[in-house]
C-alpha cells in the first residue's frame, strides 16, 4: 500500500501492436491491470492493424473476431486471452488517455507509428518498448525506446528477456528484463524494488537523456513529470505491470544494455552455430558464448558508458540468458550449424530453412562491423569482427579459436 | 624476456594423476614445457598408479606401455602424447625436484597421496589441483587446493573450465580458467598478464591463507618463498603452462570461485533437467541456469567472503560457460531431464543409465543442504533448497517457478 501515495487517479495502460508478440504481452498486461486494481484501469487497449480474417468460413475483421472470441486468431491462435483486452483499429484512439504505453511491434514500423501518435498520447505518458534489437548504421546505434521517446516526447523504457512469444503464452515459465530510468530515478544503483528511493517523485520536469552515440547526453527534450494523483511509476509499479507467475520479471536501469543484450546476441549465435556445425562440441559452444556476452559488455561500456552495467549482460535474462536460449534452438544458430554441417552458405540455407524470412543475425553482424570500422574499432571486438569475415568468406569457421586468442599478453 | 628476470634455474613440473583428465593436462603441459623452454624443464614425469593392461595379447605394466607406446592406451586411448611425458610408477619420485606440481586425480585419493608425498616435496614448490568440485559437509566447505596446500605445506592454486577431457585431448577447442593466488600477489585486481606487478618477487616467507569456512583465515603456516634463481610463477608464466592454441587460459586470483563453480553447477544442471523434461523450453532452462549462477555467486560470497568475486562465475569459463555445458548435455542434466520425462525416481534412472557410477549432483545437493540447514540459509539459496526438496519427494519439478519467485518484494 505503501507505493499508492493516496493517489486518486489510475493508470490507464495501451498496447501499441498485436502480433504473436505484441498479443502475448498485451495477455500478460491485461491479466495484471485485473489483478492489482488499485493501480491500473482494467481494461486494456491493444491496437490491431486491421484485416481481415476468415473465421467460420466468413471473412471477418480481425478486432471484431478479437473482441468476440476473445483469441487473435490470426497471429496468436488457441491462446484464451482476458477479456479485458479490446482490440482497437484505431491507433490514436487506441493511445488516449493511456498514461503507459507498451510498444510491440515490428521496427519497421516504429516511425509511422509515433508519426501518426505524435500530438495524441498524454503528456505524462511512459512507454515500455518490447521491440528487440537497436538500429545500427554507420554511423550510429540507436535505441528504438529512445526513437520512440524523441518522437513522442515522453520517457521509453525496454523489455527484454529469454522469452519465445508463444511459450509465455501457453504460461511456460520464462524469465524477462524490464528496464526503466526516467530521469529523476537514482540510475547508480539498482532501485530496491518496493522501497519509495529512486521512485520517479511526479514533482518536478527533469531533462530526459538521449542515449544513443551520435549526440551522446546532448540532446535534452522536456518530459513531462507525472502528476502527483497518479500512482508513481516506480519500479515497484511497472513490474507489476509485467510479472506473472510464469513470467518473472527484474527491474534494471540499463536501458542500452537490455536492448543491446537483444540485437548483439544473434550475431555470437552464428558463431555459436558455426562451432558447433564443426562438432567441436558444448565447451567451444559455451567458450563462444562466454566470449559474445563479454563483448557485448564491452561494445555497450565503449558505445553508451554512461548508462551500461556490466551486470546487465551477466547477470539478467536479457543478457546471458537469451544468449543460451539463442544459442541453443534459436534461427540463426540452427542455420549456421546446418551451413557449415553441410558445406553450403548461410544464405542457401536461409533461403531453404526460413520460407523467404532473413536472418537477424547476418544483417546485424554486417551493420555492427560496419559500426565499428568507421570507430576503428575492429580489432577491440574480435568475435564479432570474426562473424562478419567468416560471412564475408575472408576466415572460416575453424579459424575462430586462432581469431579469439588473446596473443597480445604473452 | 621480461618475465626470466635472469633466472638460472628453470621449473620442473610433475603430474600427479593419469587418468583420463589426468593425462590430458599432462599432454597439455609437456607439449607448453617443451614450447617454452626458457621456463620449464622439457621432461615432465607422471605418476601412474601401477597397473597390467594387456596389448598386443600380452601383459605389461601400464607405465612401460605409457612411455614405449607414448599413449595411455587404458584412460587415454588413441591419442598420441608427447614424449616427454615419462610415466613414473613411484609417487614420491615422480615429484621429486618438482617445482610445479599439478593435481589431477579422484578427490577420494588426495589425503592418501599427500599423505605419501609429504616430506618429498621441494618445500618452494606450488601446485595446482585440476581436481573438480569442492569438500562440502555440514560443518564446513573445503576447497581441494587447500586440503593439499595444507597437507604438503605448498601454495595450491585451481584449474577448471567447461572441458570435457576427451574433447581438449583431442584438441577441440575450449577454454579454462586458472585461478593462482599464493600470498604476496596483489589478489584485489586480476594481475594484467605479463605485468610485473603482483608477481610472486620470490623475496620473502609469507604466511599462507586458508580458504574453508571453519576457520576463515585464522591457520596460517609458513609458506617457503620461491628462489630468486627460477623464473617468477606470475600469471603470465603459469599461463605458459597451460595455454594451448585449442585450450584457452584466463588466469584469475580467485581459487574459491574457480572451485566452487565445477562443484554447485551439478546441483543447478538437476534443476534444469527436470525444467526440461516438463517440456517447458530452452528459456526456461535458461532461467534455471541464470538464477544457478546467481545462487552461486551468493554462496561464494557468504561462505568465502574474503576472496570470491562475482566475475569468476558470471564471465569466467569455470563459471557461466561450465554452467552452459554442464546444462546442456552433462549426465545429471540427462538424467534428471529422463526422470521427469519418464516419470521415473532419479535414483532408478542412475541405475540403469551410469552403469554403477553416482551422480554428482544429487550428492552435492545433499551436502550442500545440509550446510545450508546448519548456517540457518536455507531460505537465501531458493533454488540449492528446491532441488534438494525435490530430490526428498517434499516437493515437485512443476514447483520450480513458484519457489524461485521473489514475493519479498511485492
Amino acid at each position: 500500500m505503501a507505493t499508492l501515495g493516496g493517489a486518486s487517479k489510475k493508470h490507464k495502460v495501451a498496447i501499441i501492436g498485436s502480433g504473436n508478440w505484441g498479443t502475448t504481452i498485451a495477455k500478460v498486461v491485461a491479466e495484471n491491470t485485473k489483478a492489482n486494481p488499485e493501480l491500473f484501469e482494467q481494461d486494456v487497449q491493444m491496437w490491431v492493424f486491421e484485416e481481415e480474417v476468415t473465421v467460420d468460413n466468413q471473412k471477418q475483421k480481425l478486432t471484431q473476431v478479437i473482441n468476440s472470441r476473445h483469441e487473435n486468431v490470426k497471429y496468436l491462435p488457441d491462446i484464451a486471452l482476458p477479456k479485458n483486452i479490446i482490440a482497437n483499429p484505431d491507433l490514436v484512439d487506441t493511445a488516449k488517455d493511456a498514461t503507459i504505453l507498451v510498444f510491440n511491434l515490428p521496427h519497421q514500423f516504429i516511425a509511422r507509428t509515433c508519426e501518426t501518435l505524435k500530438g495524441h498520447v498524454v503528456p505524462f505518458a511512459r512507454g515500455i518498448s518490447c521491440i528487440k534489437g537497436v538500429e545500427v548504421t554507420e554511423s550510429k546505434c540507436d535505441l528504438f525506446s529512445d526513437s520512440i521517446g524523441q518522437k513522442l516526447g515522453i520517457y521509453c523504457g525496454a523489455l527484454s528477456g529469454a522469452n519465445i512469444a508463444t511459450e509465455v503464452a501457453l504460461e511456460k515459465w520464462s524469465e524477462t528484463t524490464v528496464a526503466y530510468d526516467p530521469p529523476g530515478m537514482d540510475s547508480r544503483h539498482q532501485t530496491p524494488v518496493g522501497s519509495r528511493r529512486g521512485s520517479e517523485s511526479g514533482q518536478q520536469e527533469v531533462g530526459m537523456k538521449s542515449g544513443h552515440v551520435a549526440e551522446p547526453d546532448t540532446k535534452k527534450t522536456t518530459l513531462k513529470a507525472l502528476p502527483a494523483e497518479y500512482p508513481p511509476l516506480n519500479h515497484a509499479n511497472i513490474k507489476k505491470l509485467f510479472h506473472r507467475p510464469y513470467f518473472h520479471v527484474r527491474m534494471v536501469h540499463d536501458v542500452a544494455g537490455v536492448s543491446l543484450g537483444g540485437a548483439l546476441k544473434n550475431v555470437v549465435a552464428l558463431a555459436a552455430g558455426w562451432v558447433d556445425g564443426l562438432g567441436w562440441g558444448d565447451n567451444a559452444k559455451a567458450a563462444v558464448m562466454r566470449v559474445g556476452i563479454m563483448e557485448e559488455v564491452k561494445f555497450g561500456k565503449t558505445f553508451f558508458s554512461n548508462s551500461v552495467r556490466t551486470e546487465t549482460f551477466t547477470e539478467e535474462s536479457c543478457g546471458v540468458a537469451d544468449m543460451i536460449t539463442s544459442c541453443s534452438g534459436g534461427r540463426n544458430f540452427r542455420c549456421a550449424k546446418m551451413s557449415v554441417a553441410e558445406g553450403k552458405s548461410i544464405d542457401e540455407i536461409e533461403e531453404r530453412e526460413l520460407n523467404g524470412q532473413k536472418l537477424q543475425g547476418t544483417s546485424t553482424a554486417y551493420e555492427v562491423n560496419a559500426f565499428l570500422k568507421k570507430e576503428g574499432k575492429e580489432r577491440e571486438f574480435p568475435l564479432f569482427t570474426a562473424v562478419y569475415n567468416i560471412l564475408e568468406g575472408n576466415k572460416k569457421p575453424e579459424d575462430i579459436p586462432d581469431l579469439l586468442e588473446d596473443k597480445d599478453d604473452e
